[in-house]
C-alpha cells in the first residue's frame, strides 16, 4: 500500500501551510464587476471586523482565494470559551483551568473547530457569519481548512504497514479531522474486526455445509444482531473517550431555522428558540409518503429493467440478442441518476420544511431519506431475484411475451423456459466480490485519476491565460497575478484543494451500512461473503483515508457522538436480515416446488420472535457486561459536584481553595506539525527547534515568527488586502473576456 | 365511599402517635428466657448506641414493642446528609442550604426515610443495623413506622368525594408513603384515565360493530402500545417532579450481597463493591430454565384441570355429574398455592443466587419471576379456551374418553359433542366483571373483616391472660403489664399495626399489569371490557388506599423512579396483545372452520410488523412532544455547573458569594399533622397553636413539648428502659405457662 502514501512525501517546505487556518473561495464569474467588488469588500470587512487576519490570492479562473488566520490570542480565547461551554453543558467534566482566559487547543481539530466557528458563526455569537453557498454568501463556493500534509502522509504510511487499526490510530484521526470523521473510521474498524467471526464461520460453512445452511444462517443472524448491539456500546464508549457525549445541545442554530417562540429559561436565564416538537413530528411523518413515492419510482424502474432484461436474455431469441441484452441495464444506469437527483431534491425540500434547529439534526434527517433511497436501489434488485424471479419465474416469465401478444412478429425462443436457479447465488457472489472492487475503483481511483488529469489541464489553461493577461495590466496588478516564486507550489496545492469536492462522511458510512445489509440479507447464499467483505474493507479503510486526505477538502472538524441515523439503519437491516435469512434458507434448501406458503410464513414468524428475543438478550447482556464506561461517566459527574460542594463548604469556613484541586487533568496538547511525529505525544520536541512554544506564540502572534516564508506570505501587500483583492477581481474579470473562460470549461 | 373513611374519625387524641418514629416488634416465644433477655439487651444497646431514644411496651402474646424516637437534631443531621448525597449524585440539583449542618424534612416521608435509615443501616453507615427477620435479628418480626391516622382519613374522605385523582393527591401520597407507593397510585390513575378512550370506543363498538370487530381490535391494540409509551414518558416526568431520577445508585448494599472485589474510584476516591456484570448476567440466564419449569408445572396443572373439567361437563354423563363438575376446579384451587409457593421458593433462591447489590435490584428480579408465574396462571386458561378448546375442541374433546377406552364402563353422553363457541366470550366477560369484584372482596374486604374479628378475639385473650397474670407478679411488673389509662386505645392501635401484614406495592402493580394484559390479549372479544375495568379501577384505587392505610403496616417510604420490572411486562403484554388480538379477530370473525393456517399466520405476521412500526412511531412521537421535562432536567444540571463556575470565578477575583444565589429554591415543609390540612401548604398554621416550630423543636427535643401525653409516654419508667423490657420478658414468658398461649393460638 505504500504507493498510496508515497505520492507526496517530497520536501516538507511545500507541505507547510504558512500559518493559514482557513480558506474561502470567492467566485465572481457570474456577477458584474461593480457588484462583485462591493460584495468582496463586504466579505473583507466582515472578516476583519470579526478580528481575523486575511490575505488574498487568485484562484483558478474567476475566483479569489481568501486565506484566513485567527490571531493566536483570539483563538485561545475562543478555545477557552468553547471548553467552558462544554463543561457547563456536562459534556466534559474537568473544569477548564480558571487562571487563564485563554487556552491552547488540545488537538489540531479543536483548534480548527474554533477557527470554523470564528468564520461561520453569526456575528451575534462572535463569528464573521460567512455561510458558504447560502443567502448573502452564495458566491463563496468553498470554505475549508488546509490539509496537514505531513501528518496525513505519516498516517497513511503507518497504516499501510499494519493490518488492524488501533485505538491510537482512531485518536489520531480524531485529532486531525474531528469526531464525526473519526466515528466513521471507528465504525469500519469495529465492523471489520467483527467480520472475522462470520468470515471464519463462512470458511467452515463453505467447506462442510455449502450454501443455505440452517446452522450458518442462524449464526450469521445472531452475529448481525450482536454486532449492532455491541456497536452501540462501543459508540458510547468512544463518545466518552473523546468527550463528546451529548454535544448535540451545543450546536448553534442553522441560519435557515425558523423558530416559533423564544423561551427564557427561568433557571439559567438563557434564551432558547423553540419550534414545537409535535409540529416537527407531524412534518416528519411526510417521510412516509416520500418513502412510498421513492419506492414506487425506483421500484418500478428496477422492476421494468429487470423484467426486460429477463425477457431479452431468456425469452427473446431474435436478432441482436447479444447487444439488446445490455440495453435495459444501460437505460437503467442512465435514468437512475436522473430519478435519484429528483428524489434528492424532494428530500432536501422536505428536510428544509421539517425545520431543524442545528445543522447536525438537518444532516441526520437528510441521511435518513438517502438511506431509504439507497436501501431501495441497493437491495431491491437482489430481493426481486431471490423472492420473485427464482421462486415464481417459471409462471411469470412466460407472460412477459406481451410483445408477441400485441401482434408484433418477433422470434421467440421455442425451448421451454427454465428458471436459472443459481442466478440468485451468482448475484450475491457478484455483489460481494466484483461489485466491491468496481465500487472501490469508482469511488477512489477514478476520481483521483480524473482530478490529476483535470489539474494538469487547469494548470495549462492558467498558464495560457497568464500569457494572455500579462500584456494588458499595470505592473502592480501583474505582480498580484503572478505567484511569488517561493509560494508557487504551495499555491498550486491551495488551488487544487479549493477545487476539490467536500468530503461527505455520511456517504461512506452509508456504504458500509449497505455492505452490512448485503451480508445480513443475502449472506447465507454464499458463505464466503463475509470473507470477501473483510478483504475489501482492509482496502476500503485505507482508500477512504486516501480519498479524505488526497482528493477531498479537509472537512471542518465537526463533533458527533454517534454515526448518526445509520445506527437505526443497522437495527433495521439486522431485523430484515433475520427474516430474509430465514426465508432464503427455507426456500432454497430443498426443492423449491415443495415449499408451502404456511410453512414459509411459520419459519419467518418464528425467526422474528427469535430476533426479538436475541436482541433483547444481547442488549441486556452488553449493558451488563460493558457497564464500566457508564459508571466512569457517573463518577466524573459526581466528582464535579463533589468539588463544588467542597469549595462552597470551604468558602463558608473562610478557607480559600483552587476550584478543581482533585481530579483536574492536565491537558496535553497533541501536535501534528512537522516538528512532531504523529504517533508520539510530542512533549519534548515542541520547543527544542526554536519554534515558539504555545504560550509564547500567543503573545508574539503579530510578528508571526513561524518561518520566514510564513512572514513573507502574511506581510505581502503591505497596503490593504481588500484593495489587492479588488485589483485581482478587475484583472481577472477583464482578462476573462479575452481569454478562454476557465470557468465555463470547468462547468462543462 | 364515605364508609371507608368514616370508620375512624373519632377523637384525634387516639390518633396522635405520641412522637413515635418507628416501632420494632420483638418476639421471644421460641427462645428460652436467658437467651431472650440477652438478645433483647443487645437490641437495646444497639439502638441507644445509634443515638436513638427507646421506650418499651408489651405486645400481643410473647412480644415486646420497642418504640423508637430519633432526637430531632440527629434526625435533622441525617436528613441534611441524605440531601447532600442526593445532590452529589445529581439526583437533585439544588444545593442544600450550606449554612446549617442539619435540615428539616420537606415531607413526612423524607423524615421517616431517615428514621428508617437510622434503624436499619449498618453501623458503619451510622445506623443501628437492625435488619428484621434476617440473621442476628430474625426474632425482630416487624419493623414499621406508625400510620398518620388523621392525614389518611382526610385523604380517604377527599377521595371519596372526587372522581379523578389529581397530581396533588399523588403528591400527598408521596409525602406520606414515599415515591415507590406513589408511583403505583400514579400508574393506576394514569391507566384509569387512559382507559376512558377504549371504554368510549368499546361502547360504540358494542352498539354498532359487535365483538371481534377489526376496527375495534386495531384501535385497542394501538391504544395499548401508545399507553405503554406514554406511561414511560409520564414516569420520567414524575421522577423529575419528585426528584428521584436515578436514585438507585444511592441504595445501600444488601447485607446478603457478596462482592468479588473492592474498587476505589480514582476520581472520587470512593470505594465500591463490585460483582462482575457478566457473572450476574450468566446467573440471570437461569430465568429461562426457571420460566420453563414454571410453565411446565403450572401449565400441565392448568391443562389437566381444563381437560378434566371439559370431560366431566361435556362428555361424561354418569352419576353425580353435577357435583363432579366442580371437582377439578376445587383440586386446582387446592394445589395451586402449593405449586406456587414451591416455585416462589425456587425463585427466591435463584434471586438470592443472582446476588444483587441493593434491595431494590433484588426486589426487581424477584418481581420479574413472579411476573412470569402470574402470567402463566392468569392468562393460560383463557389462552387455552381461545386457541385450543374452541378451534380444535371438536377434534380433541372426543379423544378425552380415555377412561372408556381403558375398559371402564362409565356412562357417556351419546349426543354428538358440540363445542360451545361462546365459551371464550363468556370467560372474558367473567374476567372483566365478576372476577374483578371477587378479587376486590378477596383482597380488601375479606382481610378487613378477618382482621377485625381476629382483633376482637385477641383482645379477649389478652384480657383473660391479664386476669390470670395479675395474681402472680410484683407490683412494679404489674404496672408494666397494665396499659396506663391514657394510652390504652393508642397501644391497642399500636399492637394491631404490629400484627398487620406488610404492604407489598409490587403485588398491586402486578395486579394492574395483569388487568392490562386481559384487556390487551382478550379485550376484543367483548367491547365492554375496558368499561368494566374503568369502573373497577375507580373502586380499586380507593380500596388499595384503604388497605394501605387501615389494614397494613405503613411501608417504609422507599424511593423509586419507576414502577419497576412491570414496565417491561407492559411492553411484553402490548406486543403479545397485538398478536393475540389479530389472531382472535381472524379466528372468531367468520366461520372458524374456513380459517386456513397460512392466512392466520399471515395476519399475525402483519400484525407484528404493525406493532413494531407503531411502537417505534409512538415512542419517537412521545419523545418529541414531551421533550420538555428532559430539557428542564438539563437546565437544572446546567444551572448547577453555572453556579459552580461563577463561584470559582468570583473566588479568583476575590469576591465572596453565597454558593447558590440563583436558582436556589426555598424548600417548603409539607406537614401532615393534626394542625394542618393535608391539602394546604400549612405555612400559616404551623406556629400559631403553640406547637414548636421546626427550628425550636430541634433544640428543645429532650423536653418533648409536643403534648403532655407524649411527655408522659417517653418519660415513663424513669429507670432503664432495657430493664423494663427484661422485666416484661420474664413476666410474659412465665405467665405464658399458666395462661392460654396466645401465640400458639395465633399460629394456628
Amino acid at each position: 500500500m505504500s504507493w498510496l502514501a508515497g505520492t507526496t512525501t517530497a520536501h516538507t517546505a511545500e507541505n507547510d501551510n504558512l500559518g493559514i487556518d482557513w480558506v474561502l473561495q470567492y467566485e465572481f464569474g457570474e456577477l458584474d464587476q461593480p457588484h462583485a467588488i462591493s460584495e468582496f469588500r463586504t466579505l473583507m470587512t466582515d472578516l476583519t471586523e470579526a478580528g481575523l487576519r486575511v490575505q488574498v490570492r487568485h484562484g483558478h479562473g474567476q475566483a479569489l482565494l481568501v486565506c484566513i488566520r485567527v490571531p493566536r490570542d483570539h483563538l485561545g480565547k475562543m478555545v477557552h470559551q468553547s471548553r467552558i461551554k462544554d463543561w457547563m453543558y456536562a459534556i466534559t467534566h474537568t473544569l477548564p483551568d480558571g487562571d487563564h482566559i485563554s487556552a491552547t487547543a488540545e488537538t489540531p481539530a479543536e483548534e480548527i473547530r474554533s477557527v470554523y466557528h470564528a468564520v461561520t458563526w453569526a456575528k451575534e455569537l462572535g463569528g464573521a457569519g460567512i455561510t458558504p453557498n447560502f443567502g448573502k454568501w452564495k458566491n463563496v463556493t468553498a470554505s475549508f481548512p488546509l490539509h496537514d500534509q505531513d501528518a496525513c502522509s505519516e498516517m497513511l504510511k503507518q497504516w499501510s504497514r499494519k493490518t488492524v487499526l488501533t485505538i491510537q490510530d482512531l485518536d489520531s484521526i480524531r485529532s486531525l479531522f474531528g469526531e464525526k470523521v473519526a466515528f466513521y473510521f471507528a465504525f469500519i474498524q469495529c465492523y471489520s474486526l467483527a467480520l472475522v467471526v462470520p468470515a471464519a464461520l463462512g470458511i467452515i460453512g463453505w467447506l462442510y455445509f455449502g450454501p443455505y445452511s440452517i446452522l450458518y444462517g442462524s449464526a450469521l443472524s445472531v452475529w448481525c444482531i450482536c454486532f449492532v448491539e455491541y456497536w452501540k456500546v462501543r459508540e458510547f464508549d468512544l463518545s466518552h473517550r473523546w468527550g463528546v457525549r451529548g454535544c448535540g445541545v451545543l450546536k448553534v442554530n442553522r441560519p435557515q431555522y425558523k423558530w416559533e417562540k423564544e423561551i427564557k429559561d427561568p433557571i439559567t436565564g438563557q434564551v432558547t428558540h423553540v419550534f414545537p416538537g409535535w409540529k416537527q413530528f407531524m412534518r416528519q411523518l411526510l417521510l412516509i409518503p416520500f418513502a412510498s413515492v421513492a419506492a414506487v419510482a425506483l421500484g418500478s424502474l428496477i422492476v421494468i429493467t429487470f423484467a426486460s432484461e429477463v425477457f431479452i436474455s431468456e425469452v427473446y431469441s431474435g436478432r441482436f440478442q447479444g447487444f439488446l441484452e445490455f440495453v435495459p441495464t444501460i437505460l437503467f444506469s442512465l435514468s437512475l441518476p436522473f430519478i435519484t437527483s429528483l428524489l434528492t431534491r424532494i428530500a432536501t425540500r422536505l428536510t428544509e420544511y421539517e425545520n431543524y434547529r442545528s445543522a447536525d439534526l438537518y444532516d441526520l434527517a437528510q441521511t435518513q431519506k438517502s438511506f431509504v433511497m439507497n436501501f431501495i436501489t441497493s437491495f431491491l434488485p437482489t430481493i426481486l431475484t431471490a423472492y420473485i424471479y427464482v421462486p415464481f419465474g417459471k409462471s411469470i416469465v412466460p407472460h412477459l411475451d406481451i410483445i408477441k401478444r400485441a401482434g408484433l412478429n418477433i422470434e421467440m425462443a421455442h425451448k421451454d423456459f427454465q428458471v436459472d436457479g443459481s442466478r440468485f447465488q451468482q448475484e450475491v457472489i457478484y455483489l460481494s466480490m466484483t461489485a466491491q472492487i468496481f465500487n472501490f475503483c469508482e469511488e477512489i481511483i477514478l476520481p483521483f485519476a480524473k482530478k490529476k488529469l483535470y489539474q494538469k489541464w487547469r494548470n495549462y489553461q492558467d498558464r495560457k491565460a497568464g500569457l494572455t493577461r500579462q500584456r494588458s495590466f499595470s505592473k502592480a496588478t501583474d505582480l498580484l497575478l503572478l505567484d511569488p516564486p517561493g509560494e508557487t507550489s504551495f499555491l498550486q496545492r491551495l488551488r487544487s484543494e479549493a477545487d476539490s469536492d467536500r468530503y461527505e462522511v455520511e456517504e461512506d458510512i452509508l456504504e458500509m451500512c449497505v455492505q452490512f445489509g448485503y451480508l445480513a440479507l443475502f449472506g447465507v447464499a454464499w458463505p464466503l461473503v463475509p470473507l470477501g467483505f473483510l478483504l475489501n474493507n482492509w482496502l476500503e479503510v485505507r482508500g477512504d483515508f486516501f480519498k479524505l486526505t488526497r482528493e477531498n477538502q479537509r472537512p471542518p472538524p465537526i463533533r458527533a457522538d454517534s454515526i448518526g441515523p445509520c445506527l437505526l439503519g443497522l437495527d433495521f437491516l439486522a431485523w430484515m436480515g433475520t427474516l430474509s435469512t430465514a426465508a432464503i434458507v427455507h426456500l432454497y434448501r430443498g426443492d423449491m416446488s415443495e415449499v408451502h406458503l404456511s410453512s414459509l410464513l411459520l419459519t419467518v414468524f418464528i425467526a422474528e420472535q427469535a430476533y426479538l428475543a436475541i436482541r433483547f438478550t444481547a442488549a441486556t447482556a452488553m449493558q451488563k457486561i460493558f457497564a464500566e464506561t457508564l459508571s466512569q461517566e457517573e463518577a466524573c459527574r459526581h466528582a464535579v459536584r463533589k468539588n463544588f460542594f467542597d469549595m462552597s463548604r470551604n468558602l463558608r469556613n473562610g478557607r480559600s481553595v483552587s476550584p478543581e484541586s482533585p481530579g483536574a487533568r492536565v491537558r496535553q496538547r497533541v501536535r501534528f506539525h512537522e516538528r512532531v511525529n504523529v504517533y508520539e505525544s510530542g512533549t519534548d520536541t515542541a520547543v527544542s527547534d526554536g519554534s515558539p512554544s504555545p504560550s509564547n506564540e500567543k503573545v508574539q502572534d503579530d510578528v508571526l515568527k513561524g518561518s520566514d516564508r510564513e512572514a513573507a506570505f502574511w506581510n505581502a501587500h503591505s497596503y490593504d488586502t481588500a484593495d489587492a483583492g479588488v485589483k485581482l477581481i478587475r484583472a481577472l474579470s477583464e482578462s476573462d473576456i479575452n481569454s478562454v473562460d476557465g470557468k465555463s470549461a470547468k462547468r462543462a
